[in-house]
């Protein structure tokens, strides 16, 4: 029985807000190497950078009914995620929808399939990360579920799990983790900050990361060209 | 026989002339959902939008010489389409012919297959879409035929047909169906102007579109999150 | 038995000096359509132009460990060429990495993986070409070679062979013919600029390449569109 | 408007008669090299052949419902040719439309997408061409068009054309060139016989195709190892 | 922090039995067309059919490490499950971790990767359902997760859960919804045969299925060859 | 300018005859895990395995003219290994090369493309190793070199190096290591056979290869399930 959640529970705005500025990879990292979708999510211009609660909603493939379904769950700041039910890159979505989206204070789209009207989109500065740009249409027939788990890209999504969203594509976030993940994401970042310094100056990572003995222990040896023996 | 038509016969100035401003998406859907190119042809450059009568070549793989014959053929405010016989990723195209192209007022090229130079065609802006960008070179051995009908990117076009390409991709137009087809486009664009009015306002697709009855019938149910059942 | 060679011989700087306004497309025909990697290694952005010798890394997939020990092999005007052992799209390269190869003078990477961080490396205007954009990040167990020869993306690359990438994408010219292919490249540049100006003129490459006779022997014919028969 | 095409013209029997033992290679080379579909178009059991005439069939991405449609329209010694509007590898195709289409003598399926139930079809003896095998279901929701032209697979396929299918693919003869081609591939057989108790003795393709003079003019030279200096 | 579960609840022998003979295409439909691994998830040999409860195990790319470790976790019955973190086609798995398997009267192998021995896995009659065939073997040097929830091609996987795999691919059924979802089977199973045979006689699915009104209702209509005007 | 190398040195029968039984997985491994060529070149049928000295032959896309010239090069017992010098998927091989080949002793085919005619080739038991199969012809016009070193699927192959491929795919031996490559595979077998045993007896690999200590090491815990707190 297709099902529309409604009310689901989100993150609140300050555990949103400290995602803002995270990069995907810092996230990736800063929550133990998860929850990235798969490295065909690419975003439709550049830069681009969003984070905030995903609305969830599962399409038939060449269908998108259940997207104007997802639209009235959306709330601002929100991020709509769309997952065909089998594997489709027609247009699923396109400057309508976009302007709908917006005028609800949605900030951006995370699909697994189409996008058309991307000229439209960049102009709008209506930020779509998606497998494909296709203008394919889509039909209004079948019904799917709304705000429930999906696996998008490779990646398992709750509703109101946080999603960011960047140049290098796109992360969740568990809802239940993410203080602490923020808190890992702001200790990486200071980190790398000072790493960053030391490495610029010329310090090589061998002798910051003090590499060479474990690569030695490892077998590692070093010959001169011509010398290999 | 290889065989290279003469003088097609071309959709009027007019009829072309209503395609200029139209968009793919739009396009495609006018005319009943068909005519897209494969979703993997990509413009080299953004954002690129051209609408022409088609003159069509087939290649072989790896073989380019009869993109040479196809220019004589080619009449400004044309588009080069160009099919090879086989899947093939090589640079059949690259900054020299594209001068000889723009010198005849060619408007643009379509290829399924890989194109080369694209910093110097970015510079000329001389938009191509094609399955690749690939700096393999091609030779000139094998003969093909020009303006003879193609299968190019899944889409069958015949010499004379309209070609409009945008951001999105590429869609052909059968000449015979040119006008009916821009009627519809007008049509819809002037109805989705409207529509993002009332969109953009805030007001839901689905009161727009009354989906709310169809979607109770096809089973769809509303439940608070929490108390699923 | 891992190696790392060290003190590897490079081309002279009047030898790379003259392949820096060099395009991928001219010096592949230049040296008899041979070197180019595949067309799937695209620039994280463009324009992009850059040329040197090359530093060679093995890696194995999701590993980026040996790109620390190859840092230390570069020098100034160096390209750095990473190659895993098993197809493998995981982000080895990011921007801390780019940071230290920056403070050493290399001029860009050649990945035949992913590479993450791409908004800042392009801040940082350091370039790569990769196989993907991806933010999965890599560990540090597995050691591996830097310095021997390797494939990358389908061409066999030696360290201190040149390396030259744009927007077309990336090339390898071995060493030791590298003098005699910039002899053929400067013949070419010379004669495409005269062919350019010839054509821009509306001469028909047709024409300019006496190709009408060769075509006709192998049988083209032309005929008028309706006359087809 | 969608729209069943009824009692379309089929080529004689004696002409289908005649590609019954023709491989698909031997009829695409009669045919001067045309007419073949992708070569992601395998056959879901091998050794399998089958050539009748095509009843053609389009249905929409994740949509079965026009084959239903398509298998009254199909007469005994069809093959059903179905083509999906956009790239969908969902399974549209069963055990029991197979059942159905045995009942009425169809031959096999080609279908530009996927199929399922192989096991079922494997012991039934049922062949099927296809671009993916998956177990995805699909809806009954759009209309389409049965017995128009089609793109299937990258070739242009109209009703009543002829199909030819075996373990190397599928390619397609147009029905008003049956006869002709079929003589082409008779003298392609005859002198490929030939050719083959030729080689089979020992004698080179090099001196039976006399190409050593050739080779030589496009400037061939012949080194021993060791020599080429 | 790296865990393995041990003691995972798995659903009845008496539950299981249920799935034996039960067909992936018909499990889909009866669960509401859901849980399918994409359709990349090809058998090594075929015909080839399993059911049972699900060991899960995430490994690091080109690491087979965790393997081992879920060996230990699995009874008679189970199947294993294996899960990269990022996309990877190296041969993770062979026949010595099959003999290991099979010591354990484990069914068969689910890996979102390579295999490799597969000559000796058909031998040996040990099935595995995977993404690729590779030689490329594996390291051990990464710890990850064992029976934590998994996406795998696609699908969630969370230890316990049954899978069903045969020569159309691998669903995986919720353990708390099997029972349910196996009384859907049976009625469907006993449905289609009963249709098979209507088929099998001659009906047309349009007047088993009462097509023919919706058809007309949606627009569908038949016309001639000849006389579509 | 192209050239065909004569009289290549290759390796002597005694070295040969060592790999005759020896599987791929295991001669990778054996010489330190390089040498696999991309994991789609899949065999035209199973059960297939040979051995034997390379004799290479580049051809350029769609055209395989050198193939001929290669023919006269081969010896019995030589693998023929073909790799286009761009992609392309072309059916470049069918049976009347196959006979020719045949008739000279050679074992099998290595094609980093297409091959046809494969129901033909699998009744005259002449394996292929290959890209894909797809019917479409190739044409004769464009020289290439035999007997250089080639890149093909990835592996960088000489003359001479000897080709082991089997179900699993293929590797490349160099010449001057096969001696001490096979020296590692006798060691290797033997073990695996000792393995096999201990792990059909039920032992664990987490025990016969002493694991637990270095698990615990890297941090790996274990949970019942219920108790993950």
């Amino acid at each position: 029985m297709p099902v529309c959640i409604t009310d689901i529970a989100r993150p609140s705005d300050q555990t949103v807000a400290k995602f803002k500025n995270a990069e995907v990879a810092t996230v990736h990292e800063s929550q133990g190497r998860k929850g990235l979708l798969a490295e065909y999510m690419r975003p439709i211009y550049r830069p681009a950078r969003i984070a905030g609660p995903a609305v969830t909603c599962e399409v038939a493939p060449g269908d998108n009914w259940m997207i104007h379904v997802a639209v009235e769950q959306c709330q601002p700041g929100d991020i709509l995620v769309v997952a065909p039910t089998s594997p489709c890159v027609d247009g699923f979505f396109g400057d309508l929808l976009a302007t709908s989206l917006k005028a609800r204070g949605v900030l951006g789209l995370i699909i697994d399939g189409g996008v058309r009207d991307v000229a439209t989109l960049t102009e709008m500065e209506f930020p779509v990360w998606s497998k494909a740009i296709f203008a394919q249409g889509a039909v209004k027939e079948t019904v799917g579920n709304v705000n429930v788990p999906v696996v998008c890209a490779g990646a398992y999504i709750r509703p109101g799990d946080i999603i960011v969203a960047d140049d290098d594509g796109v992360v969740v976030v568990k809802r239940e983790e993410a203080d602490a993940v923020d808190d890992n994401v702001q200790k990486r970042v200071a980190n790398e900050e000072h790493k960053r310094k030391i490495l610029a100056s010329g310090t090589l990572g061998l002798d910051l990361y003090k590499m060479r003995e474990r690569l030695a222990e490892k077998g590692l040896v070093y010959v001169k060209q011509g010398e290999e023996g």
